[in-house]
């Protein structure tokens, strides 16, 4: 990145990292510093713009589970022609732009229109909430690997549906954008065959100030596509699942304490509490 | 991480990232400035140290593979005692401590000692040799799930050996510290059902200037224990495996096009490139 903003026409895939706005890299800070334009999701910390040029030019594009302000092609479209107008372009997205982010797919977009590109890695928010909610993901002992996967196409056998087999024995696991599916989703891990004691923790907000955590085993919240009841969490919401989870319990140190809860089948919990839709 | 530096005795535990300095967080720069003693191990940029304080004590605490300059448990004494003296203590670690790094381990001996800590998470080192070579680990229609194992123990049943079983299946594989096992990994993941075809990136020294791609499938270097030839790649070196590999073809942008190699069993390569130890 030599020569920063002194070359005109191009796009940083940056990633904001979680929340936290101070887990943003001295690398995304110079690039958001040097760009005129910058286009940024709904999971984007707003106090990350604060390193932004107060001329630059800010682009809101939405992304909201449920919404989408602009669309993918839209939103490509939009950094080709900036990109082309000779700007400097800060596409700027949650966590990771690599990991769930869709970066691959801007960043394709960018190569076939010729315009020059670069990512900057982000912290992904499933790492940093599980760090701050106490729990290392790999642990001696607990867990020699870890896996990611996304929770928000479960539900269906599409193409771009996860496939829940081919990750779901790694010693830990990390659900991304599970709110709406983490009860199918808990079911469908004890079918193929973890153990229905197994921890999870649900963690919402992760890294801000108000991060919420839900924490007890699969068999609290399991539950099928027909099931009269089913547990939902309000988005922005990441599981992590495995033994490693219980060390929160020992490694906790951020977050208040009126904010974790456990949850509903969990011993000792009556009322449904916040967050949860019942 | 209010009050930084106004309170004594507490130890930050830091992920530096990988090895382009500048994929700091500002927080962990933040931390770095705050800390009087700062110890760090081999996998960290010294050219990240820019941060710490002119009086602060550096110590180096080594982790080079095969050499452990301070075992863990010195290194929890040093954090513990340092502490104990009302000092602020910087815990820096490459990557992100929390992903193969043994920060929860240390956090845990924090605890046990009544010692104040946090985690300030770093981009793991994966994430970013993957993104610095063009590889997004996950892609619509490539990838929707990714897990990070471990090849240090993979020669081994010891009950922290990597079970390469629970996790192999993921759609992209990112395997840490794999210079010395590769060959007999791919192998491994073939028996238990990856085509052979799959593609694998091994990348050293991942984000630095003089990062080295060796690319090809699995099948160019499979081999088992018994094989009289085997392929190792001197760390520090972490390998990708899965479809996305494909696209670094159209995505990579970064890193020197004398330091991309085939590996030996592809075509159209006979010398063995720098750093393949055949």
């Amino acid at each position: 990145m030599t020569g920063l903003g002194t070359e005109t026409g191009r796009v940083y895939l940056i990633g904001a990292g979680p929340g936290d706005p101070k887990l943003l890299t001295l690398r995304a800070a110079e690039a958001l510093a040097a760009s005129d334009v910058v286009v940024y999701d709904y999971l984007v910390n707003p106090e990350v713009l604060i390193h932004t040029r107060r001329d630059a030019e800010l682009i809101y594009a939405g992304k909201r589970a449920g919404e989408e302000s602009l669309s993918q092609s839209a939103i490509n479209l939009l950094l080709i022609e900036h990109a082309n107008r000779g700007r400097v372009v800060a596409r700027l997205k949650g966590g990771d732009p690599f990991i769930f982010g869709r970066g691959g797919e801007e960043a394709e977009a960018l190569v076939e229109a010729g315009v020059r590109w670069e990512v900057i890695p982000g912290i992904s928010s499933g790492v940093a909430a599980a760090a701050y909610a106490g729990i290392p993901l790999t642990h001696r002992g607990y867990a020699s690997s870890v896996a990611f996967i996304t929770g928000r196409e479960a539900d269906g056998n599409s193409s771009t549906g996860v496939d829940l087999r081919a990750a779901a024995h790694a010693d830990t696991l990390v659900i991304f954008m599970c709110g709406g599916t983490i009860a199918r989703i808990a079911s469908e891990l004890i079918a193929i065959g973890r153990p229905a004691s197994t921890p999870i923790a649900i963690i919402r907000w992760g890294t801000y100030q108000h991060q919420e955590v839900f924490s007890g085993a699969l068999e609290d919240i399991a539950c099928d596509a027909d099931s009269p009841v089913e547990l939902k969490i309000k988005p922005p919401a990441i599981a992590i699942v495995g033994d490693v989870v219980s060390l929160q319990e020992k490694l906790r140190w951020f977050g208040e304490e009126s904010l974790r809860h456990s949850l509903p089948g969990s011993a000792g919990v009556s009322p449904a509490p916040h967050g949860v839709l019942v």
